[in-house]
């Protein structure tokens, strides 16, 4: 630990953006079939090679005639042709139209010769062998000379052209099924941390292993911002194999990121082989999170290769990738900045800083009014190392190094973590349920943040949620509508008899485990503590300290009753329903209401309604379970 | 042609839409590997199956404490506990902290156990043997509790959630690595027509062959959609071969989509298979283009297919697929109508309408001020055969049956072809010349319509393009800024040598290609034929008509040498560069003056700018050019 990096010197946001346009990302142009083209973009410009269409071409079903040989006729004085003949399309014309006769023809057939127009099917009679011709035609009508919609030579797609449908139906009919389209630069994606272990694999958490989340986050964003992501195996922080993997991954790449471990040791291998196989540019940038950046280049077999190392925790990686490494993909790859990748909406807190470096606040957006498409903004912050606030935020604000707070109601600019990302439709927060988890499921687009129902019923009173989830507790002064409620059964989950109610709880020796103090469950169960020792004629606190786990609470609704189906305790705080789901005894000792409040002009919400129509209609079969 | 279909009965559009609407097209739900699941969309709610993190987890390096031992202590008054051992990232704790000790640790590593807390190392000194705490901690400070993150149990994604780098993220920390999807609908792409040749393949001009657009431009518009297209081989107009097509189609697929020929017995055959071996819901739409449209099911080996036919003409086509097929394929791969796909602008000019149907009417957009993001846009009518209105049009606007008119200055509303489309950032309009499709190279996202220097002033002076192009013709009525100008060296291309000057064309016996009366090197060969009548003492008309071809007429600058090239005519129209390229030899007449010219109030649009600056650092580097 005593080589440790501390990065003391931290390099300006804008110098991190200059050392990564320095870097030489952009791949060779390369040939891809039609029917791959879609979304590349146009290396050289496309000139016609052939004229389209290549032949005289008739426009509709009719008949080929000499435009003169028609002059004067209208519906009262119909011309009369001899037929000599058919040409359908795809044919090539057997006939010769000399004058005062016609040929049947087809939409889309070649003009035979000696014709110069074609009269629509409409306008004629067959009377046999001679066609009657009720209108008269010019020469050129209803046909496309050859040529007349691209000639041979003409600028047809400029260099840079992104290829959507058209532009591919143009190609098409200039018969071009090899496209040159700018490569799309391959990025190398190197993990590393002896603590990480691939989705998929064997995780042994005794040994502190996590799944590494940062290498299929990253290549999800190097994908859409049009590169080609590599994964390479994981490197431990050994510095020979992690030397190996960079100098092989500069070899086959354009680019190559590290990324993974937010270990010091980690760290400092590959700050020391970026050191000493090649140029590190800048270490350290300005940004919350963003500080242990690298930007620098790798030497590889033929040339180098550019590099840019990103933080650890996956918030912080997936900010620091859009901010500073995606444009620079896009640049190389030749796409636009993607135009819906910001929004404005309204901040819905105060919010102070005093950080002297530049933010990337991460936040989630909820419409406030869909009508108006005003958009209420949050901050998200649940510490870098939580993966769940990378889907509780929609995007991040910049917020300047010299501002100091950012006040309710402020007008900010959200760049989106995705040009995909939308608001959720519905933002829940409150008390973890599994019945509301199911009704969750028939609204479209719902974030739900289980944060418990005291400070569920808090943020309702911010006014920044669409619902809260209320168990047990009161909410009578909170300003809402009840959508909805239903009632459910709580009590101990167990392993073994010894525990048969509340009062073994307190007496015997067993090992408990609580619910933290904002979930209405454990409201409701130092509510039952609460009668008991009046039962008893002794305080609450007094019946708590003789429970073994009382103060050891956790925040989900299942966590307890996991703690006692591994073992690691006798009784946890729970519902039936989770008791039965795995396979658990149960203890009951009453039943809770639980409501869904809805704030105050949001309830006119289509997903508020949605969630207050599948509430209404909730077939409660969960054990336990009760409509209220 | 006696049973061709007149689909006289046309059905309302909104009838189109629900009978699209009742088709059965939602496929199955499949499970994809993580790193393919970017864009997908979820099948079913997942629940974490994990704790996430798994352990009690050091969220800093430092020392693992017992957050009691550490009491009191300050910078001046430091505690020093034994230092007992040392914990990695990815390592089991094989030590335990009594009171008095602690443990060195890494940031993400298994607090070790008998610690509650970790001190962070910039707070600490290492003595040797011993370490010197120099802050207090309470127990559970810098450590993140297992499954704080995310608790075993909970709800993580709801069925519905779209895929993106984030939501992979939050799969990946929970070690997901197959991921059930919602399938995407199979489109398969039949395309008709004995004219039609595939993109690659040889075309035989002379039988009518033309390169099948449909077929790739609407296979992008499914994979644009969320949509897996499928393409079959080319049917031509034969009944059992293209019944045996459409039933394997069927087979294969949960939607068949036909397109490809416009010519009447091809959609005859369609038709006649549709009626015969499925259900013919819905034939004609009113809708123009569209009326050839056919909506309805196939029965295949197992069960049925939706099937919708698309009319032949490739701006039709695509029209018809974007307004009625991609919001269908989007609903059953459950993916949202993109949020950028309409752009609201002001009409450019006047259009009437008398057709009694809905019209979905192609426009070009252009910026008219950029800073303001206003949008101008004009109607693009090429005839429905033209492909180049394809990339000449950026969208549609639906007019409703009865409008009358839409009046110069209303506001419109553009459905875009593609979520990706853009206004170009250029419009330019005029003479076309080798010149200029070099340098619109250096402009990025420019549009040139080569309109010819007459209809291109015109254009100008009604206010729709940045730019216009013009030669020879003199631009003095026109308010404009000139950006640039060169000259050109115009006269005969030829084959031979016969003819050797305009005395030679208008004498000897020979085949002439002349150019349109738009195009500016046309009224500059005119005022050379004037001058040459003027010295014959006669009329320029009198002069014409010993020129054989003078009413022989093309548009695009390269026409007149091609048909000298192919033997079609001995003497064209053109540019000594043309003649160089071609490899024809060429008979000079004169120098004609190009000018860029640039429209009121657009000079300082940057894609104008970028224009003007690649005009002044032009090289001239084409024979018989110069900079004016």
């Amino acid at each position: 630990m005593t080589d440790r990096k501390e990065f003391r010197d931290l390099a300006p946001p804008e110098a991190a953006h200059e050392a990564i346009a320095s870097l030489a990302l952009t791949p060779s142009p390369e040939s891809v079939s039609l029917d791959e083209a879609r979304g590349r973009v146009l290396a050289e410009r496309i000139d016609a090679a052939i004229d389209v269409p290549g032949f005289d071409r008739a426009s509709v079903d009719g008949y080929a005639v000499r435009g003169r040989d028609t002059f004067g006729a209208d519906e009262s004085d119909p011309r009369v042709l001899d037929l000599v003949g058919t040409v359908h399309a795809g044919t090539e014309p057997d006939v010769t139209v000399e004058p005062g006769t016609c040929a049947e023809i087809s939409t889309g057939a070649v003009l035979p010769p000696g014709a110069d127009a074609v009269v629509m099917v409409e306008r004629t009679d067959d009377l046999g062998g001679e066609i009657e011709i009720r209108t008269a035609v010019a020469p050129g009508d209803r046909v496309m000379f050859a040529g007349a919609d691209i000639a041979a030579g003409s600028r047809a797609l400029g260099p840079g052209t992104r290829l959507t449908p058209r532009e591919i139906g143009l190609l098409s009919a200039l018969g071009v099924d090899q496209v040159p389209v700018r490569g799309r630069p391959r990025v190398g994606i190197v993990s590393t941390g002896d603590e990480l272990v691939r989705p998929g694999e064997d995780l042994n958490s005794a040994r502190g292993e996590i799944y590494d989340v940062n290498s299929n986050t990253v290549a999800a964003g190097v994908t859409e911002a049009g590169g080609e992501p590599v994964l390479y195996p994981h490197a431990g922080d050994d510095y020979d194999e992690m030397e190996r993997l960079l100098r092989q991954a500069a070899d086959e790449c354009d680019l190559v990121l590290s990324s993974g471990s937010t270990s010091a040791s980690a760290v400092d291998v590959i700050y020391r082989v970026i050191e000493e196989r090649g140029d590190l540019l800048l270490h350290g940038v300005a940004v919350k999170p963003g500080k242990p950046m690298l930007v620098g280049r790798l030497d590889s077999a033929g040339s180098q290769s550019a590099y840019v190392g990103l933080p650890g925790y996956p918030v912080s990686a997936l900010t620091i990738f859009r901010t500073f490494v995606a444009p620079a993909i896009r640049r190389a790859a030749g796409l636009p900045e993607p135009r819906t990748a910001t929004v404005t909406g309204e901040f819905a807190v105060r919010e102070r800083y005093s950080e002297g470096r530049m933010r990337l606040m991460p936040v989630g957006l909820v419409e406030s009014d869909p009508a108006a498409d005003d958009l209420l903004v949050y901050p998200v912050d649940k510490g870098s190392g939580a993966t769940t606030s990378l889907v509780e935020a929609d995007g991040v604000v910049e917020v300047p190094a010299d501002t100091e707070y950012i006040a309710a109601g402020d007008s900010v600019e959200v760049r989106l973590f995705s040009p995909d990302v939308r608001a959720p439709r519905l933002l829940g927060v409150g008390e973890d349920d599994p019945l509301l988890s199911r009704l969750l499921d028939r609204v479209d687009a719902p974030r739900y943040l289980p944060v418990g129902s005291r400070e569920g019923l808090r943020r309702l009173r911010d006014g920044v949620p669409d619902v809260a989830v209320v168990a047990g507790e009161s909410s009578r002064d909170v300003d809402s509508e009840e959508l909805g409620a239903w009632t459910r059964e709580w009590g101990l989950v167990v392993s073994g008899d010894e525990v048969d109610g509340l009062d073994a709880l307190v007496d015997a020796d067993v090992r408990f485990v609580n619910r933290d103090r904002n979930a209405g469950l454990r409201a409701t169960f130092d509510a039952a503590l609460d009668d008991l020792a009046d039962a008893r004629g002794v305080s609450r606190g007094a019946l708590a300290d003789r429970i073994d786990g009382y103060e050891l609470t956790v925040k989900a609704h299942e966590s307890p009753a996991r703690a006692v189906l591994e073992g690691r305790a006798d009784a946890g705080l729970g519902l039936r329903t989770t008791a039965a789901a795995l396979g658990l005894d149960f203890v009951p000792l009453g039943h809770e209401r639980v409501a869904v409040h809805g704030a105050p002009g949001r309830t006119e919400k289509p997903a508020v309604r949605e969630l207050a129509a599948a509430l209404s209609a909730a077939d409660v079969d969960l054990p336990g379970y009760d409509a209220a």
